[in-house]
This record gives C-alpha cells, sequence and structure tokens, in this order.
C-alpha cells in the first residue's frame, strides 16, 4: 500500500470546502468580489486577526507572495530572506517581475532561519541610499520554514524591529502558517502584527483548500494599492465568491488550526518512529515537514515499498504529512521504513531518480 | 421577481462542475499540473480542436488574454484590437504589464467588430521596421464580440491573412467562444486554427465553470513558452486537477456548446420580445448578449420593476443571458419591460445609477 | 545649394558646448555627478526657474519623458496626452515600459494642444478607482506643441487645474521650451511650476546641446526616486561633468533663449514668404517649427530643389528651424519655393517618397 | 601634490575625443544615427572585429550591460556571472529591469574570474525545464576582471563551450576590454567570438570617451531587436553622430589599445613600487586596477598625503590608472606610499571612511 509524502499539495480539497463551493453557487451574486461571501470572509479574517484586515484571494501561494511583496517593494529595492526562501529558489523569480525588477537577497541563517546576525551584517554591507546598489526594502520571513522549522513569536519580532529600524516592509510567507500557529500554540496575530508583520501570504491550499490562497494585509493603503495590482495580474476571479467561500470554509470555526494540527501530529508520529530507526531530521523540525538524513540505499529502499517522498539532495529526504494523513498512512509508512533490505543489490536502485 | 441580465458572470456554476470537483478530491495526485485530470484535459482540448493543442488553466479571462499574448508579442511591439476591446477597455494594461510595455492599438470598426479595411488602414500608417515606433505584432479578435456580435469564420480569415501578411500573430479572446460556435454551428477549429488564428482564450467560468478559463495553443514553442510565464505570474494552482477538472467536465459531451445555445435562445426570445416592444440592438446581437437602445426614463422603470442590468451609456442599456437563465426569467423580464410606468416622477429614478 | 528643413536636430552644436566640453576636460573629478560641474549646473538649473529644482540629465527626449513620467505614475496609472503627443506616437511605448505598464491615453483636441474640455470629457468617462481601468495619474502637456503650437500660461494652468482636482500629476514635455517660452516672452516659472507644472522635460539637444537633454523636477521625494530609476535604467553617465558641462553651457546667460528666438525669427521670416505664396500652417505656428499645407506636387518640386523636410500626409509638410538656420538659409528656401516647375511630369516625383 | 587613482572614470576624455566632436559638429546630418559617422563606425567596428558586427552606442556601461543582456535572456531565464560582477553587484538590477525580471545568479570563482568548475556546479543544480526555477540562458564574463584579472583566450572559450552546449549565449563586460587586450596582447576576435562570445559590452568612457560606450554584437537578429530595446530604452541620441564620434576617434588607429596600454604600465611600475615596499595584490593584477592588501593605518597615512582611492574593505585598498596617469603621478604616488607616518596617532584617522 502506497503513502504519499511528498508535499502537503498532493491531498485533495477538505470536504468542508466541497460543501461550501456547492452553497455559494445558489442564485446570482456580484462579479469581481462584490459579493456577500466576499464581505463575509473580509470580516472573518479580521476576526482571525483580532484587527482589520484586507484580503485577497489568489491562485497560488507565489501568486500571493509576489503580487503582495510588489506592493510593499520599489523596482529599485531588495527583497531580503533566507537563502533557501521559496520566493528566491521556488517561484522563478515571480517577485521580481511583478516588482519591476526587485533584486532578491538570499541570506545564510541558522537551519532554515533568518537570524537578527546575519540580517545585520547585511544591513552594514548595503549602500544606503547609493544608486548603484539596490535597496533593502522589504524582509520577507517564511513560517514555518521551508524546512519545518518554526520561529518563536519572539524571533519574528527582533527581526521585524531590526528591519522596520531600516525602513523594511516586513512580509510573512504564511504558506504553512496554520502548522506554525499549531505547533505554538499561538493566534494569528501573535506571529504577525503583533510581531511587526504587515502583510501574510496566507497559505491554504496546502491545508484543505482547492485553489485558493490569500494575501492578507493590515495597512489600508496597501491594501488598495493591491486591488489595482491583482486585477491587472489577472488574478481577481469574475465569480469570486467561489475563492472567498473557499477561505472563509477554512477559516470558519478553526478548521485551519485544526488541520495543522492533525498534519503535525501524523509527522511528529512518523519522526517519533524514524529517531527509533536512527533516522533524525538534519534541522529540528515542529511543523508538517522534516527534511530526514536517510542513506541513499535506504531511501530507495522506502520507495521501492511504496512512499512517495523526494530526495532533496544526496543524504537527505523531505517528508510531508497534511491534514489528510491518516493514523493508517503513518503506520504503514513506519512498517515500510523497518522492513529490511529485498536483498536487490544497489545498483538495481541506482537510477531511481 | 427579480431577474439578473447584469453578466454571465453573476450566474453560479454549472452542476457538473461541482460533481467533477467532487471526484477530483479523492486520493492524493502530483501538483503542479502533473496529474491524470490534467493529462485528461489535454487529450480533450486536442480532441475539441482537432489537432493537437496545448491547454493552460488560469482563473480569469484577464489572465488568459495577458499572459496569453504576451507569448506572442515582444516588449516592443503592438496588439491591434477593436476599440471596445475588453483587454484595451477593461483589463487595466494587463497585457501591456505582462508583455514588458507592449502598446494596445484600438481600431474602430463596423459596430463591435474589426474590419479588414480598419486593419489595412492600421498597417498603411504604421512605421515599419521604424524604433520609434511600436511594432504591430499581434492581431486581437474578440468572438462572440462585447456587444454579442458574430465573425463569421471566413471574415475572421479575412483578418487573419491579413494580419499573418505582416507578420501579427493571431490570438482570439474567445470568452464567449461557445456562444459564438452555438450561434454559428460551426466546430471550434473552423472558428480558430482553420481560419488562422493560433491561440484562443477559452471561456469558460461565463458560461459555467467557477474559476476556470484557459489559454489554447496550438505552437508547441509558444505552449513551452507559456510553462514558464505561467508559473512566474502565480497562475499555476498547486492542486491543479482542480482547475483542470472544472475545464475537463466543461468540455465533455459538449456541455460547453449545450449550455452556450441554452444562453444564447434565452437572448433570443427576450430580443424578440423587445422588438414587439419597439426595442432594438444597437448592432445585430447574434450571441448571449445585446447592447440595445432603451430611453433612460424607460430602463430606469425596467430597474425598478426589478430587472437587473447595465446602462452603458444615456440611453443604451446591456443585456446579458446565461446558461442559467431560465424560460421564467425572460417570461418575467418581458412581464417587467411591458408593465407601463408607475407613474412615478422622472426626478425619482434621475440618479439610479 | 541644399537647405535642411527637417528638423532642429539635425543641426550641430552650439560652439559654446564645445568649448565647455574643452573646459570640463581638465583634470579629474569624482564620476556619476559628483563633481562641481554638475554642482554647478543644479545651482544654475535652480536660478533659471526661480525656485529649488532637481535636474538629471539625460541623453535623450525620449529617457527623459519615460522616465520622468515613470517617477509620477504607478503601473497600473494612465498618462492623459494629446493624441499627437510624442510620447504616444514616436517613443515606442517607452514611458510604458519604464511605468511597469502604463496605459497612454491621446485625446483629441483643437489643433495640437489638449482643451479642457476634452480633459474633463475624459474624466468623466474614466471608471475611478475601479482597477479594471486604467487610472489616470499624469497629464503631459507638450510645449510647444508637436506642430508649432504654444500654450498660453493661463491655458496650462486650466488644465493643470483640472488635472490636480483629480489628482494627477503634471508633467511637461518641453522638447521645445525654449522656443515657447522666445515666443511667448515669459519666463521658465511661469510655463512650469507657477502654472501647476511638477515636471519638466527640458529639450536641449535640438537647441544646442550634443547629447544632453534633462529633466527638471521641483518634489524633493521624486528627485529622490529619480536618482535611483536613473542608475538602473543606465542613464547616468560615469563622466557625468560631460553631460553636465553642455547644460550649464546651455542655461548661461541666457543662452538657450536667444538660440530659440533666432530659430523662431527664421520660422517667422519662412512662413511669412510662404504667406506670400498663398501656403499657410495648417495651425498657428509661433515656434520654430510649422505643418504647412502644400500641394504635393508642390512639395516635390521643392525637395527636387534642394529643400529638405518631411511630407507628413498627402498635402502637409513639416518644416523646421533651428538656432543654426541662417538669413541665407531662408533666402534659399523662399528662392526656391518661388521657382515655378521645371516642367518634369509629375510622374517622375510620384514615387519620392 | 595630489594623485588621483580613484578609478579610471575620474579621468577626462582624450583630445582626439574633443577633436572629433569638432570636426562632426559641421553642417546638418540625419538624425538618431542615420548619419556618415555612424555609419563609418559600423564599419570600423568590423574592422577592428575582424567580421560583420553591430556597434550601438550607449551612454554607459550599465545600458551596454543591461539592454545587451536583455536581448539575450528572456523574462525568466537568470544570467550566470562572478558573485562579484559588476551587473550584480554594482548595477542595481538594471538587468532584471531591462529583461523583464529575469534573476542574476553570482557564482564564486577563483579571485574575480569564474571557473569551468563553479559554471558545472551551477549548471548541476539548475532545475532545467522546471518553470518553478530560472533558467540560466546567459553566461556573462567579466574581462578584465573587476578586481584586474585577466582570462586567457582559451580560459573564455572553456567557459563558453560549457555554458554554449547548455544552450545559454555569452555575453563580454568589456568595460575594460581594451586593457585585457593590451595585456594579453591579442587582438578583438580571440577574446570575443573566437573565444565564443557572442556579444560585448565595450567600454571606452574609462579609456578616453567622454560619454560614449557600446554594444557590440554578432548575431544579426539580436542587433534587430536592439534597435527597439535602445529606442524604447531612450539610448538612441537623437544626434546620434556626436556619440558615434567619440566612439570611432577612439578605435581608430589603435588608439583604444595605446591608451589602454599605457594604463597598465602605469599599473605595472605601480605593482612594483609597492612591491618593494611589501604591498602586494590579493589576485594577480595585470590590467590598470588592483586590489592592494594594505594595513588600514598604512592606507589612511597614504590618503592624508594625498593619493586619492577607494578603501574596499579593511585591510584592502583598490587603486586604478587611467590613459591619463602619468609617469609623475606614479612617481608621486610611490612617493606618498614611500614616506614614513607623520607620528599623528591613528586614532586621528579612525573615521577617514
Amino acid at each position: 500500500m502506497s503513502v504519499d509524502l511528498r508535499s502537503d499539495n498532493t491531498a485533495g480539497a477538505a470536504p468542508y470546502v466541497l460543501e461550501a463551493l456547492a452553497a455559494a453557487g445558489t442564485g446570482t451574486a456580484a462579479s469581481y468580489g462584490d459579493d456577500e461571501i466576499t464581505a463575509r470572509l473580509q470580516q472573518r479574517v479580521s476576526e482571525v486577526f483580532e484587527r482589520e484586515a484586507f484580503v485577497f484571494p489568489v491562485v497560488s501561494g507565489t501568486a500571493a507572495n509576489a503580487l503582495g511583496i510588489s506592493a510593499l517593494c520599489p523596482p529599485w529595492g531588495a527583497v531580503v530572506c533566507h537563502e533557501g526562501a521559496h520566493i528566491l529558489v521556488n517561484e522563478a523569480a515571480a517577485t521580481s517581475m511583478f516588482s519591476g525588477g526587485a533584486a532578491l537577497l538570499g541570506l545564510a541563517g541558522v537551519g532554515s532561519r533568518l537570524t537578527p546576525e546575519a540580517l545585520t551584517a547585511c544591513f552594514e554591507r548595503t549602500g544606503w541610499d547609493d544608486p548603484h546598489h539596490s535597496q533593502p526594502a522589504v524582509l520577507s520571513v517564511t513560517q514555518a520554514t521551508e524546512m519545518g522549522e518554526v520561529y518563536e513569536p519572539e524571533q519574528i519580532g527582533a527581526l521585524a524591529t531590526l528591519a522596520a529600524a531600516r525602513g523594511l516592509r516586513v512580509h510573512l510567507d504564511g504558506a504553512r502558517l496554520a502548522n506554525a500557529l499549531a505547533a505554538l500554540g499561538c493566534v494569528p496575530a501573535d506571529l504577525t502584527w503583533r510581531a511587526g508583520v504587515e502583510m501574510v501570504s496566507l497559505g491554504a491550499t496546502k491545508n484543505g483548500t482547492m485553489t485558493a490562497d490569500a494575501i492578507v494585509v493590515f495597512d489600508p493603503a496597501v491594501a488598495q494599492e493591491l486591488r489595482f495590482r491583482l486585477k491587472r495580474a489577472g488574478h481577481v476571479a469574475s465569480k469570486g465568491r467561489f475563492q472567498s467561500a473557499q477561505l472563509d470554509a477554512y477559516l470558519t470555526e478553526d478548521r485551519w488550526l485544526r488541520s495543522a494540527s492533525r498534519a503535525n501530529a501524523a509527522m511528529a508520529r512518523l519522526l517519533a518512529g524514524l529517531a527509533e530507526l536512527g533516522y533524525h531530521p538534519v534541522v529540528p523540525a515542529r511543523a508538517n515537514l522534516a527534511f530526514v538524513a536517510v542513506p541513499d540505499e535506504v531511501s530507495a529502499r522506502w520507495a521501492q515499498a511504496g512512499v512517495q517522498f523526494y530526495v532533496i539532495e544526496p543524504g537527505v529526504v523531505r517528508l510531508v504529512t497534511s491534514w489528510a494523513t491518516t493514523d493508517a498512512d503513518i503506520t504503514t509508512a513506519l512498517h515500510h521504513f523497518e522492513t529490511p533490505s529485498s536483498g536487490r543489490s544497489l545498483t538495481e536502485c541506482a537510477h531511481r531518480r
């Protein structure tokens, strides 16, 4: 039996999303987001974040990141992020395009997290106010990180304080914000505006919706600008209610947090089992994904047994759970992990990937 | 009783779309379009268009138009279209943005249609190969037009032939292509590649889907470029199967054409009734929308009676039907249209819009 | 003997420019504009405009217009100008490129001038605050116009007042500002900031320099932004003093105004002579260029006689004088104009252009 | 007596440039580069490079690099260069802007030079044909490097071969190409197209002209594209002959190479003198600039004595000679270098920079 630990975006959509879509389709409604469901979503987001907030549904996390940041960063600015940040490594310079040519500056950190030291050093080597150099204008922090680490609220606050002192605006790539919240037991405000974050890419697709992520922003002027940026980027769905309905259902009754908790718990159980076998994450994993050090011949055997995952680099695999991962999935995966070699020669597996 | 004739995008989604989404959500699937439903959609589009075609689901018609055209037009190019074209009038220069600054040239035509004469005149006043002038590089034709007119296949062919002779590539804004096909009784190939069209913005949301339109292109090199352009524009949904499933269901068993036929028939009945009352379209309307000449005091009365529509300019209203418009809707609308004035003074209505 | 009336940019450079370049080359100097000559130019421009001003030398009028406007117009904005404006017709959408995709809206006017009525009508049909429509953000006025007309200060003021009331910023394409000043007997402040103009593309190359035009702006925040925009557009010369020296010499001791006066006077004498022959400008020409109605067979004869100029459209020629046009040039030109037909058949000339 | 070793762009212009400008200004000439001097320059460049070449004068090296590369790199591409390359570090992402958002990938090398190993490693970690990753599309090599190193022709050839095998196009940032040619005793063809280079940013301002650098390209299709890209970037001077005249004079009778030889010789003499004092370049310097390891207290003393230069980082100064550096300059500089401390306390110098 196969278990899919490739990514949280290989899962289907949560049942409540389908129900919300069905309910949203009754009767006619004004288009382009001038509908009641979208209005309700706006209200709900403000409640969830405990202050007035503006939400813009988009069809991908890349859109949320790139369009959102483009409203914070002038064309001659630079976006400072971790050297492994999704916006730098996996989005094909989308942020540079939408911003009109901004630079992306990747900093080394500790594991997958940015540090105040790295940020300070970056600022010290910057030619401030020198037109020959891109001007750092946005700090983008990923929470949970691309390797499953989680920043404490005060860690985000420390980075944001340094950034704000230099005039940078602070963006949070929250593709897995729900998982971070669940891991930390924080409320959304703690990890965002109370810690100095001005804009959030609010992940939802990985955690239950079908085609809807969102930009959440607290500054009305930025929100106003985003109205125009989104339309001309083709990111305003004409039947906007169907995007809003997904997000509204997602954020209702803590569904997003409960889904994330399930995913985190599945990962915790998986990692506990792996630890007994002697395999450990390369950085502390507290959310729903982990980069685990595993010899290639072992991971090849796992793959052969039917566990799906990605080998990131020789000796390191990435494992991801989702809201849809079941206890049976974890049990099966651990069973496969424990199974000794089939005796096949390694040569046979050599070209597996 | 209210009847909504504002736009075909105020309708909900067709039931088969919801069913397809439910079916698509079972089990895990590779993300970013590497899934079986997307593969099936690719196959289906090729069948529908009777030749190898490449399809890219997007979340809006603006995305389809602007991203699609950006793959046909160099940054220093110009896109030639009708002066009332959606890309020129209603998309906030999205095409200019994605193309890196291309110009949009709106031509007057006959009614809402481009003519060979206008195109020829445009070419004659162009400073070809002169870097001081934007170089016409793409012809974009809207079918059905923004005012409900329809081009015959040979009319598109004549425009495309002129364009191709000057090296322009030919794009079709098919936001309502299904309605045009239904009106003409053509097959998709007749209105597209057989008539010289190289790329289609294939509308679907107005005609039944929730959040999915598409770019369809026949040239593999353009398709390859679009892969990159879409990703960095944030227009690749991570759970791509949910976008593909909508389109696949839409194109299955001629659903899209049957839906369009219903919408067209509703409009035809509406216009017949209006003609009896003495109100006529300002240009011949053959699809599911019409611009109808109506005195403002009359249209104000209609609005008061509960018919929703837009006053485009003094004396002209736009009426649109959709796949979801019922016979009862038309009956009700016509009833309201026939009702004599309530006797209220015009002054009361003066600020209605 | 040939007379060149094609354009004021076919003339050479004024002798004082060459002298200034020779003087500027002595010794070493800090690069990228941190030199004494550039500082002197900054001071001089403030004196010339009678208030603190910021000047940015650039290598072309297109750079001045497009980069300058890009600092006033958001990517989703529209630049409103006359339908014959250079930025719309002759700069290959440079302004759209540098602004990140802004639209250019050309309005019909009276002759080559914008009118308050046209501007008001444009604003009335704008979908303000509607993301589907480009938002008018900059008004660009050309002074003198592309056809040699001149706005009175109060005419510019009326346009600027209308624009400012809608939040637009006001740009002046002053490719021939010196000629307008000379024609009107105004000081620069009268035609610029006192009339509501916030930024000037200050033409100089047509009127005496070699490779230097300039952006002049009064708002320090815009000036600060331009520092970055110019550098990343490659428009900051490393030996900046050689650009500044040309402009500094040009603006010294009213040279620019005296040069423009000479050009205007030459045109006035030319037009007076043409009037005697029965040929008149199609719009009133008060600067150094005119569009004159002349039958094609007559203009063909002129061309054959050795006068160089452009036929703009059938029956209309453009004639331009410059600072370097001599009395002898005008005498010769008028002599050629008066000469009766050589008797050659028209057929021979038919394909001249 | 002060000696300026800050940069080769602090020097004035060579006398022959001024003479050429004076000569160019006689009479009228067609504008925008349709003149005889520009035609002569085109011919001369082809002779200098020993094959048909296309030359585009521009006003800065940044324009040459950024506009040139934009014609080789799609918006979703990446430009691979050394981590210290001027395009990456000193041009404020100009290349990203003009290309429509391309990424810049800086690689570590040996000293200031790229190595085949680094390039191969970059290619190995690239996600080829994966839209989530910027696609390496251009290799940009700097010759001489930003630290004064020089690539042998076969070293460039090795890099270019690797690049071409992956479909990358090869650009040479030749801001100091003349110095490299002089150092190596090569002909231009050896360091460019014979080594696989397809486009050259041909530096001239640092080595003698006033306001003119150039793009040189061998592929007619790229040249055609550049015509449009330059115009809309405002990089086509209307009196183009004055830009062409500078470059034409520069390339005539090997002036550019003789000027570079003088600069190189001055640097060689300077380094020989420094070596006797125990100060050495941090990487081998073969052209007209060097990064020299010097204790901060020593360099502070030099600065105090009247030598102008930049401290790049603690313990490292940059020294640059130019075509205008005289023997007396070097003698004076070395004299200052040898002078023992004035006895002032170091504290006084501590905040010099």
